[in-house]
């Protein structure tokens, strides 16, 4: 981006102390704020850095008084946080708005549907009978199977992979590695000892404003559907084994794995590591603290759990400190010992 | 797919009862069936959902009664499960034999040979002499590097990472995102801090019937091969290091990772997110248990361990009682201290 | 490669002893080494093999005297363990220097520099503005954003994703399927349980001679920069969020994850499986063995750590200890208990 601070300021309805012609190309953190940068001043205690600070531009409150002479122009709003997170997001849209077209060579089969003002990126690939919404950006790499069907606004970032039948509903993004529908772990043992696959043939349904991270994986259902529910943010490197359910508006951070056919229910809150076995329901609202392993269902909503096998959170707390303290308590048992064996003999 | 009743009553060698000339486009749970799928009834708990389901068919035993008038068309014969498992091999078999032939662009080195009935899709790569058998599917944006050799009957999803000079073997699956060949991690520490790269000049060795899971990783030995058996099934997010073997028929479940070095026996079973260190070996049969942290040789067969680090897995429950219980056993030892202390002076 | 055995021994500066026109086509360890292989016998208790050896050279000391007639030709050298790891780096840059030129189709934005030498391999993008050095190595289905800046000798393998606006130095390697510079995950919560995303802003800084893992992901700074100083290594699947920061130097086993905003120092060696939370501090040449789990900042320069919650490693090993004998420790307790009962009655 490239805009001089009279223009930023009018998207902020803001008032320009200073030279408003001079341009800003980036957004910093006021400690780290170079030439060319706005950033803005919300709390007091960061006020210092504004006198020595670089940037081309702050954001300020409407009343700010600087104690001493200040370099850089300042926009002067009612709340300089929203006015930067508003900027913030105002700079995203551009930069995501600013994909569009398509990009030589790309892939798509002729019986296909895309809508508006899809960016299809070079070597993208589209497969058979695909319907595609509006507004789609589907970066360089990424592969649509067959069968596939995709709301408006989504973006597919470089390299994300839709194994054939996957359903993505609206306003999703899926980041760059992200597998979705790829074969369940199913294998039944053999008289031989070998394994024999069975067939994994449901499929995964996305719903609404889901965001799937980097490189994590979402295994199809072996009938029917793996379902990832409406507003479920997934970091990068999580595992979700086939015909699992995420309940809306669960998050579930970096390298957790789910088993197969468990169930979470919505506005859960999932910690890094942790992992959940198979075929067991995790109520609504419950939190697992980080490497939490979960070995049976959770039916209390808001559950606070921790350790593994999973246990009350408080509860683990006070164990956890006792088991830093055995040392210290095998040896008030030794000492029980010798002062019952010095004990006159009865 | 979609086929008639009386074609799949065909395949089955079953009797219909009903319409035979509905069509029929998918395979449901019967809970879940609508219409235009196939299911089936074995259990009889499950009896009661045939009376309200949409199914277009549903497979039933030969002798099947219905208590009530049923809308859907049955096809009877000797064992419905057989059956219905029977068509899941089927529809899969149609599913992947219907991709061949080549999508351009693709890319192939103009020294490699590749067999009879292979499908290449577009934007996959074929790098310098590399050997492929019949029948070999190769999904979009599939990389195969130099010197590599693949046998029959395997297939590449999109974007599996075949670095040069790896060997696949027969009927391999290989699903989108694993990397197969990439450099271990080996690296020499140097006196002044810094690290050198140790180079990693060995392969990887894939047997026959091997499947490995999405966004897994397989490195190459730094000299001579890591080793993926025969009948290794691996899930996704998998981490193999480099020297490292499997044994044939072992099965590896998500998130698991095995250090350098380590070589695992046959048919063993090894759960989720599971840690082995480098340079050990662990016997046939052995199991871990999600999550175990192995730090030793195994070298008894059919072992069970659980823990970190492991333990037998029987021991591992008992002192994991114990340690949910630790608030008890020190309060019992505080009890025991008040009455040491309040005995009389001897 | 193909070699004679006399080219060989010119770039060792050895000297031949026995048929120095016989080709060489790989390297291997003594007791694996087939013919058309050079080995080496540095250790004295691997004599017996070279008796037995089918290898075509082996590398050995000036002064070895096998005890009986030896079939294979030898190179004899000052040093044979220096020697043969001399020839493993000279077989990988031949390995690594034998990719050139640029492979149809690709895809470069016009306004995009490209230093000399560089390899860009067949379905590789390079977007807008993008700088590249000299010497580099793209390999196919590589992606990189725009304005992102590379230095000279980095070799990107296939698949690698690279997303807008990071910055990567000189000598880097990046493996197949990692992402550098996908969003942190960071989401507001809103009155009505559903999330906001909050725009991930920032970018990755890597500095010079940094190597990243197959499948690993590095995202970006919501502001500012994630940075991977100098010399830093990092194994498959690893995951570092936003804002990170990891000194020069360190490195990290396969499946660690750090969370936001933790900064790492210089020199640290963090095993496998490790997890640490954000917003937290490590200092200079800290250890964590594998699978620790960091809940606070470790201040302490050298300090050795192990469990989760991380505690001092020997201590732990003290504690785990009395954890493996609870039951033991339990029935003294028990024993106590009875003897205390039948004391006589005070």
């Amino acid at each position: 981006m490239e805009f001089t601070i009279n223009q930023i300021a009018a998207i902020l309805q803001g008032e320009v102390d200073g030279d408003g012609q001079k341009k800003v190309k980036t957004i910093s953190k006021i400690e780290e704020a170079k030439e060319g940068s706005i950033t803005f001043l919300a709390n007091p205690k960061y006020e210092e850095f504004i006198y020595s600070s670089e940037a081309s531009a702050v954001i300020v409150k409407n009343d700010f008084q600087p104690e001493r002479p200040i370099p850089t122009t300042l926009i002067r709003v009612e709340d300089p946080y929203s006015g930067f997170t508003r900027l913030l997001e105002e700079y995203d849209k551009i930069i995501s708005y600013s994909k569009g077209g398509v990009e030589e060579p790309s892939f798509i089969s002729s019986n296909s549907e895309v809508g508006q003002k899809v960016y299809r990126g070079a070597f993208s690939y589209i497969g058979s009978n695909v319907k595609i919404g509006d507004n789609v950006k589907i970066y360089p790499h990424t592969y649509i199977g067959d069968n596939v069907s995709i709301g408006d606004n989504c973006i597919f970032y470089s390299g994300a992979k839709i194994y054939a039948e996957t359903i993505v509903g609206n306003n999703c993004i899926i980041h760059s590695g992200a597998v979705i529908g790829s074969d369940g772990f199913g294998f039944a043992p053999q008289q031989d000892s070998t394994y024999k696959k069975i067939p994994q043939l449901g499929n995964v349904i996305i719903s609404d404003n889901v965001e799937i991270g980097a490189n994590t994986v979402v295994d199809c259902a072996t009938l029917g559907s793996t379902r990832i529910d409406e507003g479920v943010k997934l970091d990068n490197l999580v595992q979700i084994a086939h015909n699992v359910e995420i309940g809306s508006n669960t998050v579930i951070a970096s390298q957790t794995g789910i088993s197969g056919s468990t169930k979470f229910g919505k506005n859960c809150v999932v910690a890094g590591q942790v992992g959940v076995v198979g075929h067991i329901e995790i109520a609504d609202r419950v939190t697992l603290a980080a490497r939490t392993g979960v070995s049976k269902s959770i039916k209390k909503e808001e559950s606070v759990k921790f350790g593994a096998p999973a246990i009350d959170h408080k509860e683990y707390l006070k164990i956890h400190a006792i088991f830093r303290n055995l040392p210290e308590l095998r040896e008030r048992v030794n000492e029980l010992e010798k002062k019952i064996l010095n004990l006159p003999a009865n």
